[in-house]
Order: C-alpha cells, then sequence, then structure tokens
C-alpha cells in the first residue's frame, strides 16, 4: 500500500473528523478564541490520532460480526465516535499550543506558529480551551474507564516532560529512560487512541490489548523517526530548522546510541555542551551530525523504528485480515518512510 | 457569626478537604512536579470553593432528612464529596498558575510565584496536570452531569477571559459586561462548587437551583471586593501592589461607574490612558483613586457588593434555618468584609 493508496483510504474518515471538530470549534462562544483554534487545528495535520480510534473501531466491530454478514466498508460509525476521536486531535493541539509558547517557537508545520500571530496569553487559554472540551467529551460521550484512559495519557505527556527535563541534568543515557520519555509524550496518546477506539465498539479484551499494544509500538516508531528528521530531515519539508533537539539539550537515540559508543573524553565534552547554553550548541550541529554518523547512531536509531514498526503490525495478528487491519498495518510502514 | 467562628466551624471539612489533596499530589509521578504542586496548592489558599462544595451537600442531605433522625455535625460526608470538592481547587489553583505566567507576576499570596521559583515551562506544564486531574476526578468519581457542570465552568472561565481582553478594545463601560466576565471568570465556578455538592447528595432540583443562585451572587460579590481590594486594600494584607487592575489595563466597577458620571473630556482622557501601554498607567494611581473617588465609584460598587451578598443570603431561604446554612450565610457576610 503507497502513501496515496493509504491517504485516499482514509479520506472519508478524516473528512468525518474534521466535521465534527469544526461544529466544536465553532460552539466555543468567542469570536478570537474561535480564530485561534481554527489556525491551530486546521495547519494540514496529519489526524492520525483520530484516525486510529476509528480504524480500531471498525477493526473489533468487523472481527467479531459472522462471516458475510456485512461489508467492511458498509460499518458507518456513529458520529459519538467521530467526537472522542477528536478528542486526541484537540489534545494534541492543545499540548502543540502550550509547547510552542514553552519553546518560544516561531513557526509551526512552516506557518507562523499561534503565538507569535496572537501571543503567549491567547494562545495558553486557547490550549485550555481545548483541554476542557477534550476531557468533557470524553467523560460525556464516554464514560468513566473512556475518561480514566484519556486522563492518564494526558497525565502521562506531561510527566514525561518533567522526566526528559531531567535527563540531561542526570546525563542519564539509558535507552530505557529515552523510551519511558518517548512513550509519555506520544506513545500513550496513540494508544490510548487505538484502545478508546476498541472499547467503544466493545471490542474483546483481547483486542483491545492488541490494539494497546499496536499503538503503543507505532508511537515510539513514530517518534524515533521524529527525532531522526530532526538530524536528518529536508527542513522545506519537516518545517523545522535541522538540530533542533540537540539546541533544545535533548537528547535522543542516534545520540545516545553515538554517547555509549564513543571514547570517554568526547562523551565527557559533548555532555557538557549539552548541560550549558543553548547558543553555544547551535554552532555545532554538523559537528554532532557526524559524531553521531562515526558511532552508526543514526543506523542504530532507524533499525530501532524498524524493529518497532513490524512489533506494530505483528501485534495485529489477532485480527482477521481485513481492510482495517491491513490501513493499520500501512500506517505502521507509513511512519519510517515519512519526510515531514 | 464573627470570622474566628467561622473559620473554626469550617476547619474540620478543611482538614478533609487538605489530606485528599495532599495524597492527589503524593499520587503526580514526579518528584519535581510534586514540589510545584504543594508549593503552588498549599500557600495560604483559602478553600472557599471546595468548603461550597462540602457545606452545599450537607445543607441538601439534612434538609431531606426527618426531624430528629441525626444531628446536623453528625453527618460524615463521604471521601468522594471531598475528592469532587478538591476539583474545584485544583482548577482554581490551575487558573492561577496559567495566570502568573500570563501576566509574568512575579509574586502570589506575598510569597515569590511558582513561576519566578521554577520558570514558566514547568508551571505551564504543572496547570496542565493539575487540569487533567481534576477533570478525569470530575468524571469518574462524579458522573455525566458532574462533569458536564464542571467543564462548562472552566470553559466559561476562558470565555470570559478572552471577553476582558475585547473590552477595553471595545471601549465597552456597561456594567452588564462587566458582570458578564465576572460570572465568567469567579462565579461560574463558585455556583458549580454549590451545584455539584447539591447534586452530590441527591438535593432535589429546587434546592439545587437555590444553591446555584447562592453561589452566583456570592461569586460576584466576591469578586466585586476583590476589585475594590485592588485600589482600596492593604498591600501587606493583599500581598499585591494598589493599582494593578489599573496598571493592566482591566477596567473593574468603580471605574467603569466614575467613567459613567465624568465629563466626556475626563473619559476620553482615561479611556485613551487604559489603552495605552502599562507603564504609562504606573504613575496614575493616586489621580485615578481621586477621581473614581470624586464621582463615588467606591461607594456604588461597595453598595453592589453588599447587594449581592444579601442575595445570595436570600437565595438559602428554601433550606431549613440550620447551621450550614447559617455558615454558607456568614460566608456570604464575610466575603464584605474580608482584607485579603
Amino acid at each position: 500500500m503507497n502513501k496515496n493508496e493509504l491517504l485516499s483510504l482514509l479520506q472519508p474518515d478524516i473528512e468525518q473528523i474534521n466535521a465534527v471538530m469544526r461544529h466544536e470549534i465553532s460552539q466555543c462562544g468567542n469570536t478570537l478564541l474561535q480564530q485561534i483554534l481554527e489556525y491551530a487545528l486546521f495547519n494540514g495535520g496529519k489526524r492520525i490520532r483520530p484516525v486510529l480510534t476509528v480504524l480500531a473501531a471498525r477493526l473489533c466491530a468487523f472481527s467479531r460480526m459472522p462471516e458475510g454478514l456485512a461489508e467492511e466498508n458498509e460499518l458507518k460509525p456513529p458520529v459519538n465516535l467521530y467526537r472522542l476521536a477528536a478528542v486526541f486531535e484537540f489534545l494534541h493541539g492543545a499540548s502543540l499550543l502550550h509547547d510552542d509558547v514553552i519553546d518560544n517557537a516561531g513557526k509551526r508545520r512552516g506557518k507562523p506558529s499561534a503565538n507569535s500571530v496572537w501571543g503567549n496569553t491567547q494562545v495558553i487559554l486557547a490550549g485550555d480551551f481545548l483541554h476542557t472540551r477534550a476531557m468533557t467529551i470524553a467523560g460525556t460521550v464516554g464514560d468513566h474507564h473512556t475518561l480514566s484512559l484519556i486522563g492518564a495519557a494526558t497525565a502521562a505527556m506531561i510527566q514525561a516532560e518533567f522526566q526528559q527535563m531531567q535527563t540531561v541534568q542526570q546525563q542519564n543515557l539509558s535507552e530505557e529512560n529515552y523510551f519511558a520519555v518517548l512513550r509519555g509524550k506520544t506513545g500513550c496518546l496513540i494508544s490510548a487512541a487505538c484502545e478508546v477506539g476498541a472499547y467503544f465498539t466493545q471490542g474483546s479484551d483481547e483486542h483491545q490489548r492488541a490494539l494497546r499494544s499496536y499503538g503503543d509500538a507505532l508511537g515510539l516508531a513514530f517518534q524515533v523517526v521524529d527525532d531522526l528528521l530532526d538530524y536528518q530531515g529536508d527542513p522545506n519539508k519537516t518545517g523545522k530548522a535541522i538540530g533542533n533537539d540537540f539546541i533544545e539539550g535533548k537528547m535522543t537515540l542516534p545520540l545516545i546510541h553515538a554517547l555509549q559508543h564513543c571514547a570517554e573524553g568526547e562523551r565527557d565534552h559533548l555532555l557538557e555542551l549539552l548541560k550549558g547554553e543553548a547558543a553555544a550548541r547551535a554552532g555545532k550541529i554538523s559537528e554532532v551530525q557526524a559524531f553521531i554518523e562515526q558511532y552508526d547512531g543514526f543506523t542504530y536509531a532507524r533499525q530501532g523504528a524498524e524493529a518497532l514498526a513490524e512489533a506494530a503490525a505483528a501485534a495485529l495478528a489477532v485480527f482477521p485480515d481485513c481492510q482495517s487491519r491491513k490501513t493499520l498495518a500501512g500506517l505502521a510502514h507509513y511512519v519510517l518512510t515519512r519526510q515531514k
């Protein structure tokens, strides 16, 4: 399944997701707030999280049906599933708004960031609003279990941000710590998106677990590729400058691997650099790229991402070999090839 | 009932509320996050919102009981009521954390603000965490209706912030607009605190409505007094500099009243000043105080607060004349006399 086939398969669901998002934004009660939310949420986001909710729900529903009763593509999800799916895009959007204020980011996906257009006050509040609406929808369209899953994923995102801040200070070079941060920052929300979809259509415990595992591995693969793109991507495609993570003092898998395998003197030098001022790191990007390359950090991270994508696809083995399963497997493959 | 009698009546409930708050914070999963939450939530807050939830619940429960079945003070609320009550303190705390980042505030209640101790990043994230936990508890300890009430109040707070930003730009001098902003910023969360307590103990529709009205009027009275203290309070008691609202370009009731009754030239001059840079307003505080005094703005606002506190107490007339009702009426009186 190539990228264009995948996108055209997802298009009808994305349109439904966009429709419920637009409806929700239109109810926000203030014209300025509405403008900011429109700008932040309709700026070319790929809608991966809500799409996963819908696909997981469809896969569980179809897997349970007696053979021949219905064609898979005839399963039209109720609007409430799309509303729950949109919760994940709202939470993701809220965290991007707050991240951009925190990082004082001037750009987001190649366009001026919302904070650079409207200011920090408006954007912090807009993020809070998205968050409130997301949690309210989660717990009123969904039930206690749905809200608990989503609340735990959101809490994990914040805990991981704190853990990440402490990583460099503690000079923690373990992959275990790296993946724990990744899981919190990205994996938890993605696996919750899958699990909530499965739970919504009353998937069996086995099916819910399988989709949670799929989402967990997919989220990690997605983020490892993100960390690779940060060093190796084309800024015209990613919309981000090369080496941003390094400048911000974040240690990602390619660098961690190189630091684990280099000489002690090199390691001490780089750890000093990472603990210091960002300005001192800005001129060192090509030096660090060469350092990572020398110790096979990029190859190692690429292989790790491939193994995770394979693990994601393998988690789907408990389901019949239907279109939704193929699409989910296609998504796992797609995260490896993405260039932005 | 004087202030000390009131406080000693409330003390046992405040201790229960503090206990569930401490337990919740201890579960936050990160030592740095825990430190920030402790600092922000245990810095001398009066716990008015959660106390209202508990009192409203007790009042409704007692009102329904056959006479003589139990002493009122024997009604020991379940821990889940205290957990729901704490939700209102968490939401209030989250909004203070984000407000202090937005206002770049150096102090909160006379001590260094959390953002000045830990930085904006940590404090934005800590606010988000409180918010997530509050909404999760609201919807899992409570039900759909509880979460809807709390979600609507939180959304109203943010909408009111946007409305307030637009007030000065639009030179909106109406009291209607002033009270709409007040209701959103303070009244909605306080009336939701009362209503959720009433709903939790299955108070009748009439009793839920009465406590909602009580909370609405109490919240407005509380905030009008806050706006008076901003001009007239003792900085050693309030922990805030005099004239802060004016410097931030906010029009509150004393100023609005004066602007409505002054000569056109004075009005235009002050509105220009309010639209301009904050620095230009910093040296004008005593001039503005005299201006408000000249047009009876302080007296007018004080009388408004008194009428609102009376309306709050009057809303309780549907309940039997018991201790909880007396305490709630006492709180309405207390907001008029507070000096910080």
